[in-house]
């Protein structure tokens, strides 16, 4: 699909990038500086203001000064390929979606011996109105053939993570068929952002941001199993270098609180003042059933929180819990449980490369007067 | 100024808080989770698109669903105190001003030695079109009294550092009079985002960012200087820990390029095909002149770069420069002069706090077929 398939990154240290324990690399730091994460105290706005959504772009994120010659290409295993233009695709009925989007990553750095990558905590999460084209009338104009097994994603972002490649992902032709899988043009109300795929990227609702192709320019149907390196060789679980691996999909359940009361600049360390607190956070899952459950916990005794309406199939469901904090050194923390009964761990998921962390939210905080 | 002005962070570890050298400690990469760069491939765009200009707050992005009730006092050393609306600022004679604003501990963790806290690298900059009130015109119908000799701006966010505060910076009149200090509402021609100070902030054209403050809701006149944590102690250039240090003011001569060809994904090492390349870039002064020469280096050996035209007097300058890449490992470096003949420095410059690090941005390059 490019004209450097067969290159081997000349960078790639793979042989020699064990899993990290202690302190951090300045490789590690170097994608933190450029990848960003939510403010967990944002997670008092029901959508995520525009800028602090995170952001996890594999390479660079392409210079794109205008939209008009954009054009959508649909080829391979269809009956009638297709190019669309912009203004064809907004031409077309268009959906608007909350969706929460996590990165598959999220919570990598607290795993003991982490994967050398962005070192990402808790912040890997943001919830956006996404306003575009469903996926399925697009496909259905192209005409999927019978023997279509895989469809295929490819964005214009380029670059090395072991071999050469575009960015690409694929989605099973039942899924690419569902509903609300969207073609999007538009964020918030507003023009896609360039950091966030202007002008066209995919939103699958309810997976792990890894699926939702951005700068996309190109849909291939494949009657063969798509094996680009971030289909199969990135966002696999595996347990080890030997492991075949399970695909990353869904999002696991989940849930954050906003850390009550004041910081320290250096520590990020809570102050809070005794007396009740009231405590706000979110919780979702990428089961696309709601969250029934949260808990909120002091010191290891937990409570239910009280849970707000729930907005929509794949936007996070807010919740609220009172804290009668006493002086004192706290531990405090959230579990989420969904409507299928999945709910998170109380410590950390090994995964080799620290993926589908879900381990529940602990925030250490100082109570004095 | 608050009801804990004498409380010293319980959390503080300043004494045990020895500069780094070699990997990071959990807490910086924290910071680096938090707080967020542009991305150095965004340095195309003229105005850094929304979401992408760098972002350092010291403390909790307070929560404001509303500026309905937000108000502006102006109390101390002036004949008139002022409590004012913000519809009430709005009526006043606006201007948009567009401003390149740069973190003064931008290029912090490229010190030997660095300072424990944010460990930004390069990308603490952006430039954007602020609208707003100048503070001028509001600080007139106040009316300074005759003994008035510092101006302090005071926001709502609060933490500790040593010290708890309310974040807070001073400007003598002169400056708090000049024609262009402006009360800003509006930023890329929409409402202030939260994350940027909604509903209102300080900026300060031509100085580091930490003088414009933002969440502002009260100007102070004193009749002595203020000393606030964040003028008297943070913000100084200092060579050791007992150096009572020099303030640090406006941003120093400074210069960023794209960097060209393609990304490996974790190392960040580009690979660039042999042949001419073009490499753009950014160039900014605080001095309030021009910037008047930009070098392009391949390996120690310099070259004039292009410069685009001046874009006002506080924004960056475009540069572009042509590179007849060879086969083989090379570092690529830019250099910036202003007017006043400032130039930036080969290697970086020496501050306990790493602030002020203008030093050139130094890209390795892989040229290959």
């Amino acid at each position: 699909m490019t004209d450097r398939g067969n290159w081997v990154s000349p960078f790639d240290i793979e042989g020699g990038r064990p899993n990290q324990d202690g302190d951090f690399l300045r490789e590690e730091v170097r994608l933190a500086n450029r990848n960003s994460g939510i403010l967990l105290e944002a997670l008092r706005h029901d959508v995520t203001p525009t800028g602090l959504h995170y952001l996890l772009n594999h390479f660079d994120v392409p210079y794109v000064p205008s939209a008009a010659d954009w054009t959508l290409s649909i080829t391979g295993r269809v009956r009638q390929p297709l190019k669309l233009s912009l203004a064809e695709l907004k031409a077309l009925p268009e959906k608007t979606l909350r969706v929460t989007l996590e990165c598959a990553g999220n919570g990598r750095a607290n795993i003991g011996l982490r994967r050398q990558s962005m070192p990402w905590m808790y912040e890997a999460v943001g919830t956006s109105e996404w306003t575009g084209t469903p996926l399925r009338a697009v496909l259905e104009r192209a005409g999927l053939e019978p023997d279509a097994i895989d469809v295929v994603f490819l964005g214009i972002d380029r670059g090395f993570d072991k071999v050469f490649h575009e960015y690409g992902r694929s989605l099973a032709p039942q899924l690419a068929l569902s509903d609300d899988v969207l073609l999007v043009w538009g964020m918030n109300g507003a023009p896609l952002l360039p950091q966030h795929g202007f002008p066209l990227r995919l939103i699958v609702p309810g997976w792990y941001g890894m699926a939702s192709v951005k700068w996309l320019d190109r849909i291939e149907v494949l009657d063969r199993p798509y094996e680009g390196q971030q289909q199969v060789g990135t966002y696999m679980y595996r347990e080890s270098a030997d492991d075949p691996g399970v695909p990353v999909t869904h999002m696991r359940v989940k849930s954050l609180m906003v850390p009550p009361g004041i910081p320290d600049w250096y520590t990020r360390h809570r102050l809070v003042p005794p007396g009740p607190v009231t405590v706000f956070g979110r919780a979702w899952t990428g089961n696309g059933v709601p969250i029934t459950r949260v808990e909120f916990g002091v010191d290891g005794v937990w409570q239910d929180a009280t849970l707000a309406l729930v907005d929509g199939r794949y936007a996070w469901r807010g919740w609220q819990a009172t804290w009668n904090a006493t002086d004192g050194e706290h531990e405090i923390t959230c579990r989420a449980t969904d409507e299928n009964g999945d709910t998170q761990p109380l410590e950390e998921r090994w995964d080799r490369s620290g993926f589908g962390n879900n381990m529940i939210h602990k925030v250490r905080v100082t109570v004095r007067a």
